[in-house]
């Protein structure tokens, strides 16, 4: 069988603590499955500044390169933050990686379980009804990567908000094919009341249904999408959006959801290589202590067993395992209800693991 | 006396209905505080493109020239979203509008009564503390009036977020003087980790700063700051936004607070000119029926009073009367509880009048 290999970037933060469980989950995957996995740590982030002096080493790089996906935990913390913009651990390591590896597509769901409804910042009445949406984001694009400048002497910056028919073809047709696999329900978010570049959007969207004729497709504009998330998050399944307006709605859903450490997700190109990391980010107030919730990254890990090794059977057996744990009401502090007993970080990953 | 003329523009939907009430607090503040207001009817937005062919006539825009301040309802409606979206009452009539006067600054409050908690989305343990929050939204600049194209046969799009020094300046300086009227607290927000023209706008608050000294200014990201809103909107005060990022972040807020049909909002220009419009739009599955809530155009009116005709106390009175009307139980059908009894729109524009 052939081997593959994970680069292992646990970074800064809870990151390290959360990847220890992760590694139990590995583990079993290798035992009792006979997955042909192996395993290689590469530093990234502000632990590679303070080693390497570089947020992103080439040894780092060169080890992704020779992997067939990349495990990340996280990046970041105050220590970095007098840096300049682009030398910081979040620019320099993880937008670095996803354009190096031309990282495209990135893929993140967020549920609210209808038995931990009481997570969700919104009313029960809402709440209750659970949610179950994934958000489909262009990563390598638009605002991000568009034309950009800062003129000292003229005062003035600009960056460019730009997309191709072809980038938005490719993000397109992985939301539709998960759409596809999913309630068929997609909504494409943009501005195109006001933006031309949205109004590209919509109209490739548009004209791409015609090949994804079981597909449901609305467009929504973005400020509408950002209160109807809020009163009806229920009403939603597949999001695609860009670059910058995925990743304002993403992170709307996950306060949502109340429980952004459990959320995983996957940044993939064409090949189906990917990264695959939490959706929190290092949480430094919290680091240390064994209290940090692990699911968020072994749910990175079922993301990056179901796509970059095409196991999706065995990534659902991860997944249950985690809501059975949940079930058996295993919680972290993060998911407990005020004065309600909690386990901690290894703990979690202890019951995951005998779970599986 | 100087008469301060006011331009009515009521356009489509819920906006003739509305007005309709706001006009009674105007005869009042005519006969009763003697205020010297003279105003004008013109059509804008739909029925404009109806009746003339534009919705934004010639005769509507010399009517506004003429005047001291533009009173606005709604636009827009199906009937109309067949046309160029540059045709369109939303584009042709309030985006035109708001670049022809050049009112740069957006202002709108946004307040959740402890008292009637109920209508927020949001579970009553946060709902409970209330907020009461206000977006300065910078509205004539931005990727709405950056350089942009939609290349057909190269097939691609962009469009140019790009502020000058002197642009986030002047809109700055107006949510600082808000803010030391408030509680001197000023949130600004961008995308300064990956945005040239954030990283300029951070850097030109920033400077001003030290001209405010009694202002506590931190800066957020418009991903950070969508998902603190959701969970910890109490903690906001005066909340300083480019145009599209205020676009998203105060119809966040709106929906936050469940009652977009009590939300006024201000356009206003360095000579005090402005239009005042409620930041609903114009509802056309309520229109009609005496059943939307006048509260919003009534508090545009206020706002109006307060910015353009620069009488603070009288608009002061005007929300009070409102803030009156709604603790004595008179309720629209938007802010009353399931099965509970309300009151219609003229009725309440009555309430509010005679309080006054
Ligand atoms: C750290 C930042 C550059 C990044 C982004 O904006 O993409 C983060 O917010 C994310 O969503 O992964
Ligand atoms: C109709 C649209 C162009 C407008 C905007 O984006 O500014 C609206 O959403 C608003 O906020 O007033």
């Amino acid at each position: 069988k052939k081997k593959h290999k994970i680069a292992i970037l646990s970074g800064d933060g809870i990151g390290p603590e959360i990847m220890q469980e992760a590694y139990k989950i590995i583990e079993i995957l290798k035992k009792k499955f006979n997955l042909p996995i192996e395993t290689s740590e590469y530093d990234v982030g502000g632990i590679a500044i303070d080693k390497h002096n570089n947020a992103l080493p080439e040894n780092t790089l060169n080890g992704c390169k020779n992997s067939d996906s990349i495990l990340f935990g996280a990046v970041g913390g105050d220590k970095w933050n007098h840096m300049p913009i682009e030398k910081r651990p979040e620019i320099a390591g993880l937008l670095n990686l996803r354009k190096k590896f031309n990282l495209f597509a990135n893929i993140r769901p967020c549920n609210l379980n209808k038995k931990l409804h009481y997570l969700s910042p919104l009313k029960s009445e809402i709440s209750k009804k659970g949610f179950n949406l994934i958000c489909i984001r262009e990563l390598t694009g638009g605002i991000y990567f568009g034309k950009s400048k800062y003129d000292q002497k003229k005062k003035y910056a600009y960056d460019t908000e730009i997309y191709s028919e072809y980038e938005i073809q490719r993000i397109a047709k992985i939301a539709f094919q998960i759409a596809q696999k999913r309630t068929k329900k997609l909504v494409s978010i943009d501005k195109a009341n006001v933006l031309k570049s949205s109004a590209l959007w919509r109209s490739v969207v548009d004209k791409m249904s015609k090949d994804y004729s079981d597909i449901q497709l609305t467009h929504m504009y973005i400020d509408n999408a950002t209160m109807e998330l809020i009163k009806k998050p229920f009403t939603f399944d597949t999001v695609l959006c860009s670059n910058l307006f995925g990743d304002i709605l993403s992170d709307e859903c996950a306060a949502l959801s109340g429980s952004i450490g459990m959320l995983p997700s996957a940044s993939i190109n064409e090949y189906n290589f990917g990264l695959y990391e939490p959706a929190g980010g290092s949480a430094p107030n919290i680091t240390g202590k064994n209290i940090a919730n692990p699911i968020a990254q072994i749910l990175s890990l079922s993301m990056l067993v179901n796509y970059s090794m095409n196991l999706p059977n065995i990534a659902s057996l991860i997944e249950e395992s985690v809501s059975e744990t949940l079930y058996n009401n295993n919680l972290t502090l993060d998911l407990v209800q005020k004065n309600k007993n909690y386990i901690s970080t290894s703990e979690m990953g202890n019951k995951i693991s005998e779970q599986l």
